[in-house]
């Protein structure tokens, strides 16, 4: 039974997740564990008219194992066929699903500052390629259980019966159930995002002010032309897709460096195989200038020193207390399913899509007028019960959020 | 204790298989299903000493999936960043382990012809780089249980069971005990195999005469420089490592176009996932004229019709009927294990190292010599409890075997 619903889910993927052109080529990033679940989504992405699909196999041991054993060159390189690789991929726009499934805490004990410099020795190399694929081709980040994440969110639960567990959570919170069409739901669900997205858009707000008895007490501009956005996108070409399953947030690009006072985060991050938990991070002109983390200090050091970008925001999102998600009452201990249950806000980079007009614009044009470049973006959640949110528009206020709902 | 053996098993392979040297790169190819045993291979790689540990994932199911729904044109197709790995290959000389673990029978049903033209257009652009790293690099085909294949094997037990007791029988035929030091066991290994072709070596035979009541009844020419080899070898650079582990046989190049009669296949030979049972092949001038099997005709007809050089031979190995794998009374539908109970040969390419002197010779040099060349290089059991080898010597006859064992 379970067999079919993956099966059901894998479709859903393919078809309302990225949209697959037919003979397009399609890249699967995934875990090795993965690999019977990857079976049917090959096959379902043949029968949706792939014309390839590619699969990039990781493994979160031997990445330990690599970092562990190899040098900041070794691991820094980047192979000539890695970049003919990149390069053939900005040129023939493939699609791409990502698929997390690691132990969230999996490269735990790893050195920091060594990841750190891999990273920022890589980026100057792969960032030509990414910048020129930016917002022309479909992709997807979905998740599906590996043992560890399973044990880790179910810890009193056999392995088998945890990742069964949360198949089932995955399931509900991407909306495939026994009986339903999932992608037909998402066709409505991606309807009333863009809803809530265009309430949002009439506003116009200069800026939005965030507090709660947590600890936050926070005010962020946007830009003139920033733009709110849910659900489903469009490439450049045209072509509608969902970039993650599941998604609850409507979210927008914040002008940088024009922020300022304490974030408090709300739930753990898992960043890179680490979790940080307990962390708030001071801003003042904004930038980030103080930060502090009960667990995982060296791992948001890190993150946080990546560039001058990383000081910066570039998301600002909207996530209810009462999101289908957070009503699941699970802590998954990954962004892309707790981001989905609280407000959060990105370290780092910023979508250079949220901004009105931005498919006539150049990428320098977008970082100009106020769109943050770094290359990290990491999500991190500060939403509680009580957090009240503020669009202030000419001096004049608008409660957005009340008790960590909706207001408007 | 079944994971002690296995850490035991991967430490013989990096070590006494590939002989990895110090910062030198281990490539690994491997089935998915098989990811829990190269983490224990990765990091017995790292201890060895090895710079860098590159997994090549494959996955049959995913293969059936491509050769269904893709091309011949898609399928055939080398990517610029593929060619760009083989060319730093080529250049880098990594040692290279294939792990065998697919389902011998796991791609029936799939079109031959389209893997057959596939190979063939491939074939071209791959060439080069494989000549090219011809004799330098140190390279092991060894195996690991995967589920179909055990099941297949033991098809009366539950497939944990099968596979569990397919590790015991690849444990005792590469000499791996729970007491022993299997690098150690290897070493003397290797000298008796040397021993045995040191022999051989002395007959300098002009040709072999097989026969036995299956049906073979065949003749094969060697070269005046045809060197029989066994167990372990030196790349040209002189690392001394061991090609395949399990190794019973001890083997030689023939003269290329100068066999004839016909050979009958004692047992189920697995080509690509495809098993050719009950078939033989006819012999005239050299080359392959008539053929047929029971089982997986279009298999052999495709590995045959593959190149000029797929009509001759490439190959003759010697192997007793009572050597410890064929003690062992399984049939493993697997070349690496079958081919080491029993006499073979192979068609296609002939092992340029085969030949006294190879080492101040030109590949061109060599094949004028008469060493075989194709794109396929395939071997085939000939072994029964009633073969007799005769190594005939200006006219004058030596028995080689005896009711399948050695009479020299």
């Amino acid at each position: 039974m379970n067999k079919t619903m993956q099966r059901k889910y894998a479709r859903l993927l393919v078809r309302a997740g990225v949209n697959i052109q037919k003979g397009q080529t399609l890249i699967v990033r995934a875990q090795t564990e993965s690999y019977p679940f990857i079976e049917l989504l090959t096959d379902e992405a043949y029968k949706a008219g792939a014309g390839d699909v590619q699969i990039e196999w990781s493994n979160q041991t031997l990445s330990r194992l690599h970092y562990r054993h190899r040098s900041v060159t070794a691991l820094s390189r980047v192979h000539p066929w890695e970049e003919a690789k990149m390069k053939e991929e900005s040129e023939q726009l493939p699609a791409a699903i990502r698929l997390v499934s690691e132990d969230p805490d999996g490269l735990r004990g790893i050195n920091q500052e060594k990841l750190k410099k891999v990273r920022q020795k890589r980026y100057p190399i792969l960032r030509p390629y990414q910048e020129q694929m930016e917002n022309k081709y479909q992709w997807l980040v979905a998740a599906i259980p590996g043992k560890a994440w399973a044990k880790k969110m179910f810890p009193g639960l056999r392995t088998s019966a945890a990742v069964e567990k949360l198949w089932e959570a995955i399931f509900e919170a991407c909306l495939v159930t026994k009986d339903n069409d999932p992608v037909a739901a998402w066709e409505e669900k991606d309807r009333l995002m863009e809803e809530k997205s265009r309430v949002l858009n009439a506003c116009r707000f200069d800026y939005l002010e965030y507090k709660n008895a947590l600890g936050t007490d926070f005010r962020c501009h946007l830009m003139p032309r920033s733009l709110w956005c849910a659900g489903g996108e469009k490439t450049l070409g045209g072509v509608f897709f969902n970039p993650n399953m599941p998604t609850e947030e409507v979210f927008t690009t914040p002008m940088k460096g024009k922020c300022e006072g304490r974030l408090v985060a709300s739930m753990p991050l898992s960043y890179q195989g680490v979790l940080i938990e307990g962390f708030y991070i001071d801003y003042k002109d904004g930038k980030a200038v103080a930060w502090d983390a009960k667990v995982g200090k060296e791992a948001l050091d890190g993150i946080l020193q990546s560039d001058e970008g990383a000081k910066m925001l570039g998301e600002l999102a909207l996530v209810p207390v009462n999101s289908p998600i957070s009503r699941q009452g699970l802590l998954y201990y990954c962004t892309l399913f707790d981001e989905n249950a609280s407000c959060h806000v990105a370290i780092g980079r910023g979508y250079t899509n949220c901004v009105e007009g931005f498919e006539d614009m150049t990428r320098e044009e977008l970082l100009d007028m106020g769109v943050n470049d770094s290359q990290v973006h990491v999500d991190f959640m500060i939403g509680t019960p009580d957090l009240t949110i503020t669009g202030w528009k000419d001096g004049k206020a608008t409660p957005v959020f009340v008790n960590g709902d909706w207001a408007i």
